[in-house]
C-alpha cells in the first residue's frame, strides 16, 4: 500500500522513542526525586491530586478524543494525542526545574510539578491541532517538544523581564500554541490543499467521539483554570470556578446561536459547535486574574463564542486560500482568537481598575509588551521549527495519504492473531 | 431536503437563545455576586468543587451521551442536551435565588448555588427524554424553561407549605419530571406513531455509545445523591454513598435477570437494561433521609428495579397504544416507577420508625401530601406546557423528519471547508 | 438463529442471579451495618470517596470499555462486564469481612471496605479477559466468584503464613488473576480455534471504543495503586502516584516504540499499544512498597513495556499453538508478565536495599514463598474452575456463536417497541 512510508517510522520513530525516553530516564535518574513537602503552594496532597486528575484526564482523554473527528484518523488522533502528551510532560517537567536543577542540583516532583507541565503540554497539544494528519509521529514529537520549550522559555523571559507571576503567564498558552502552530502549518503549507483533502471528512459517529472529548474538555476547563491557583486563597479558586462555569456555558448557548444564524439553511454545524462552546473558558483563562464580577465572565464568554463562532465561519477558508494556512483543528478560532480575546478583556478590565493615570499607562505598556513578547517568541519558535521540518529527511506524508489511519496503523482485522 | 424547518430554526432559534442569553446577562449584571463565604453547609471549597464536578458530569456527559441510543439522532441527543442545560442551570440559578434577591437584592453564587441549580437541571433533563426526537430545539429550551420554573415552585410550596427540607424535595425530581414529561409527550400525540416512526431505530455502535453516558451515570450517582448533604455530617454522607452504591448494583444485577427471564428467547434486552440499572439509584435518592440499614437500600434496589424491567416491557407498549402517550426514552419506568416507589419505601419506613401512633399518623398525612402536592404541580403545569406547544408557531418537525439529524444539522461531511 | 442458548441463559442465568441475589441480601440484612467511624486509615470520609470514584470509574467503566474491541462483542463486553463486576463486589465485601464477621458478627461498611472489594473485583475481571467471547454470562459469574474466593483465600493465607500486608498482597491480584485466566482457557480450549473464530475481529470504531475505555484506565491508574496506602502518610501517597504516573508515561512511549520496530512495516498496533501502555502500572503496583526514586518507576515502566510488548508481539501465537492457549484479552502480556517484572524488581530493589547478609537472605525467602503461594493458589482454583466448566450442564456457545452479541442480545433495531 504505502511502503515508501514503513521504513521511514521503523528507522525513525522507534530509535528516537527509545533514544528521548532513555535520555529522560538518565535526567531523573541523575537529578530528580520526590518533595518530601507535599502541602505545596497551599493545597493539602488530596486536594492538588483532584486538580492534576481533572487535568490529567482532559490532556489525556479529552484532547485526544476531540480531535477523532476526521472519519479515517481516529487511531491517530488517539494514539498520537497520548504519545506526545507523555514525551511532552516529561520533557516539561524537564525544562520547568531547570532553574532548581542548576541551583541546587535536584528536580522536585510533587502535584504542582506535574500540573505544571501538563499545562505546559496542553500548548503543544494546541499547536499540533493545526498539522495533525499532515504530519507523522516523529514530526509530531518533534513540534511538540519545541514548542514546549518555546513556552518555557517566553515564560521564563515573561518572569525575567517583565515579572509576570507564572500562574499568569501559564494562560498565554492558547495564544503561544495558536500562533505556533498555525506558523508551522502556513510553512508546511501544499500546493494542492486548496482542494480538499481526500480523506479529510467527518462521519456520523466520528463526529460523536470528538463531541465526546469536547464535553469532556467543557466540564473540566474550570478545574484547568483554577488549578494553579493557590489553596491558600479559596475564595480566589472559588471565584475563578464560578467565572470559567458561567462563561462556558454562556459560550455553549451563544455558540449554538450564532451557529444557527449564519448557517444559510439555519442548520447546526457540529465543527463550529465542538471549537466555540470552549471558547469561553479559553478567554476567561487569560483574563482570569481581573474578572471580578460573575456578569464580566458572562459577558467575555458571550463575546468569545460569537467571535470564535464567526471565526470559524469566515475566517477558515480565508485562512486556507489567502494566507496559505490549513489549520486542520480550527485552532485560530478555538485558541487564538478568544485568548487574544481574553488578553484584550484583561486590558481593559486592568485600566479600568486603576486609580490614577500613570499607573494605568504603566500596567498598559507592561501588559501590550507581555502580549508582543508572547507572540514574538511564539512566531519566531514557530518559524525555526517550520523551517527545520521542510527538510527531506522527515519524509512528510504524501497529499493522498494525509488524514489517513491506514498510513501508520497496522489495520486491525488483520492484526488479532499477529 | 427539508427547507421549511431551516427558516423556523434560523429565525426562531437565533434570536430566541440570543434574547434568553441576553436577558440572563442582564439579571447576572445587576444582582450576582460570589458568595465570599466558601464554606458553606460544612464543606470546603474543595469538598463542594468535587461535588459539583460529579454532578456537571452526569448533567452535560451522562444525559447527553445516554439519549444517544437513537441512530440518527446522536448529534441532537448530545448537543441539545447540552444546550438545554446550559440555558437551563442560568435559569434556575435565578430562580433559586429570588427570595434571597427579593430580600437582601443579591444572587450569591457558591458551589451549593451551583449544584443546587444543576439538580434542577436535571429534573427538566428527564421531562425532555419523553419528547425527544420529536420536537425541534426551540421547543425543547421552552420545555426546559417551563418545567423548571414548575419545579422550583413546587419545591417552594413544599418547604412553605409542608416545611419540607429543600435537601428532601429535590429527590422528587424523578417523580416530578418524569409525570411532566409524560404529560407533555401526551398532549403532543400525533395520530401516526402507533407504527414506529420510521428513523426510530438503535444500532450497534449507538448502543455502545448510549451505554457509555449510561455507565456514568451509574458511577456518579451516589454523588448525585449525597450531593446536597451537609459536609457536617460525613456518617451521613457514607451511609448515602454505601445504601446508593448498594441499591445500584443490585438494581443492576436484577434488570439483567429479569431482563432475561422476560424475554421468549432468554436474551438481555440493551434498552431494558440502560433504563433499569439505574432504578435503584432513583429510588434511593427519593427515600435517603429514612434508609438507615444497608439491606434496605438494597431490597429498595430489588424492588425498584423488577418494577422498571417490568414497567419497561409491558406498559411501554400499552401507554402508547392505550393512552396515545409516546415515551422515547421511557422515562416513566427509569425515573416514574422508581420514584413512586421510593416515596413508597420512604412512607413505610417513616412509619415503622414512629413510635407512637399519632404521629405516625401525622407523618403519614404529610407524606401523601407532599406527593400530591409534586404530581398536582407537575401535571398542572405540563398541561401548560403542552397546549403552548401546541401552537401552530412551533414548526414542529413532521413525522417522516422525527428522530433525524439531518433536519437539524448540517451534515459534517460537506462542512468542513465551510 | 440460535434456538438452543435461548432456553439456557432463560432458565439459568434469570434463576441464578435471583439466587445470589437474594442471598447476599439475606447475608447483608443479618450482618452488615455502615461503620460510624468514618475516618479509616487516615483519610475523612471525603478523601476515599474520590479513591473510590476513581477506582469505581475504573472497574465499571474503564475495564468494561477496554473489552469492546471485538466488533460483534460490544454489548456484551460492557454489558457483562457490569454485570460481574457488581456481583463480584456484593460477594468480595462479604469474603474480606468474614473474619470480623465470626468474631463481632458484624461486616462494617466504609469506603475502605467498597475499595477493596473493587479492587478484588479487578482481580476477576483480569482473568474473565481470557476466556471472554467464549463463554456464556452463566460461566462468567461462576469463574468471577471462585476467583475472586481464590484470590480474598491467597490474600488470608499470605497474611497467615507470611505477614504480608494486605495493602501488598492486593498488588498481586495481577500474577494471580493472569494466571488463574490462562488455567481456565487452557482448559477449555476448543480444538478449532487454531483458525481463528469466525467472528473475532476488530473494526475501527470498536477500536476507538476500546482505545476510551483504556486512556481511562492509563489516567486513573496512580489512584487504583495509591487507594489503599493510608492517609496518615501523604508522603507515601504522593510517591505512589510520582512513580506510578512516570512509569505509565515511560511505558506509553516505550510501548509505542516497541510496536514500530517489531513490525515488519513499521507501523503502530492499536491492540499492542492498549495492553502495553498499561504495563508500567502494573508493574509499579506489585514493586511499589520498595521503589523510593522516580528514575526506577521509570525504568520498571521502560522494561515492563518492552516485556509487554514482545510477550504480545511473540507469546500470543505461541501460547495458543504450542500450549492450546486461547487469551481474549491477552491478559498475559498485560497483567501477567508486567505483574511479574514487578515482583522482579520488587525483589531486587528490597534485597539491594538490605544492610546484612542474614536479613537480605530471610527477605528473599519470604518473598519467593509470597509468589509461590500466590501461582500455587492461583493454578489450583484455575484448574478446579476449569474442570467444573467442563460439565455439559453450562451449553457453552458453539464456536460459531463465540464473539457475537447475537447469541446473548436481542437485537436492538428490533426491540424498540418491544
Amino acid at each position: 500500500m504505502a511502503p515508501q512510508y514503513a521504513p521511514s517510522l521503523r528507522s525513525r520513530l522507534g530509535p528516537l522513542l527509545f533514544v528521548l525516553q532513555t535520555g529522560f530516564i538518565l535526567i531523573f535518574a541523575f537529578c530528580a526525586e520526590v518533595d518530601s513537602n507535599v502541602n505545596v503552594n497551599g493545597s493539602t496532597f488530596k486536594d492538588s491530586y483532584t486538580d492534576f486528575q481533572d487535568v490529567n484526564v482532559m490532556v489525556m482523554f479529552g484532547f485526544g478524543f476531540m480531535c477523532t473527528f476526521l472519519v479515517r484518523h481516529g487511531f491517530s488522533a488517539v494514539g498520537f494525542n497520548l504519545l506526545v502528551a507523555t514525551m511532552t510532560t516529561q520533557w516539561a517537567i524537564i525544562l520547568n526545574n531547570v532553574e532548581s536543577w542548576y541551583y541546587s542540583g535536584k528536580i522536585r516532583l510533587n502535584m504542582r510539578s506535574l500540573v505544571v507541565a501538563e499545562i505546559c503540554t496542553v500548548s503543544a497539544l494546541v499547536s499540533i491541532g493545526a498539522v495533525l494528519g499532515k504530519t507523522n509521529p516523529v514530526q509530531l514529537v518533534f513540534i511538540a517538544l519545541l514548542e514546549v520549550s518555546g513556552f518555557v522559555l517566553n515564560e521564563w523571559l515573561l518572569l525575567n523581564l517583565l515579572k509576570v507571576r507564572p500562574g499568569n503567564s501559564m494562560m498565554l498558552l492558547h495564544i503561544f500554541g495558536a500562533f505556533f502552530g498555525l506558523t508551522v502549518t502556513w510553512i508546511l503549507y501544499r500546493k494542492d490543499s486548496e482542494q480538499r483533502f481526500e480523506k479529510e471528512k467527518v462521519d456520523h459517529k466520528s463526529g460523536l467521539f470528538s463531541m465526546l472529548g469536547t464535553v469532556f474538555l467543557w466540564v473540566f476547563w474550570p478545574s484547568f483554570n483554577s488549578a494553579l491557583l493557590s489553596g491558600r486563597s479559596p475564595v480566589r479558586k472559588l471565584e475563578c470556578v464560578c467565572s470559567s462555569y458561567l462563561a462556558l456555558a454562556v459560550s455553549a448557548v451563544t455558540a449554538a446561536a450564532v451557529s444557527v444564524i449564519f448557517n444559510p439553511k439555519g442548520r447546526f454545524n457540529l465543527l463550529h459547535l465542538q471549537s466555540c462552546i470552549l471558547s469561553g473558558g479559553v478567554a476567561i483563562g487569560v483574563s482570569m486574574p481581573v474578572v471580578l464580577q460573575p456578569w464580566e465572565a458572562m459577558l467575555i464568554g458571550f463575546a468569545a463564542a460569537i467571535l470564535s463562532t464567526i471565526g470559524f465561519h469566515l475566517l477558515q477558508i480565508h485562512m486556507l486560500l489567502a494566507f496559505q494556512c490549513h489549520d486542520t483543528r480550527a485552532i485560530l478560532s478555538t485558541h487564538g482568537l478568544p485568548g487574544l480575546l481574553g488578553w484584550l478583556a484583561h486590558f481593559i478590565l486592568l485600566i479600568r481598575q486603576c486609580d490614577d493615570h500613570t499607573t494605568a499607562v504603566r500596567f498598559a505598556v507592561f501588559h501590550i509588551c507581555t502580549l508582543l513578547i508572547t507572540i514574538t517568541t511564539s512566531l519566531s519558535m514557530g518559524i525555526l521549527t517550520g523551517f527545520l521540518l521542510k527538510l527531506k529527511i522527515w519524509r512528510t506524508p504524501q497529499n493522498k495519504k494525509c488524514f489517513d489511519d491506514q498510513a501508520f496503523w497496522e489495520f486491525p482485522h488483520l492484526a488479532v492473531h499477529k
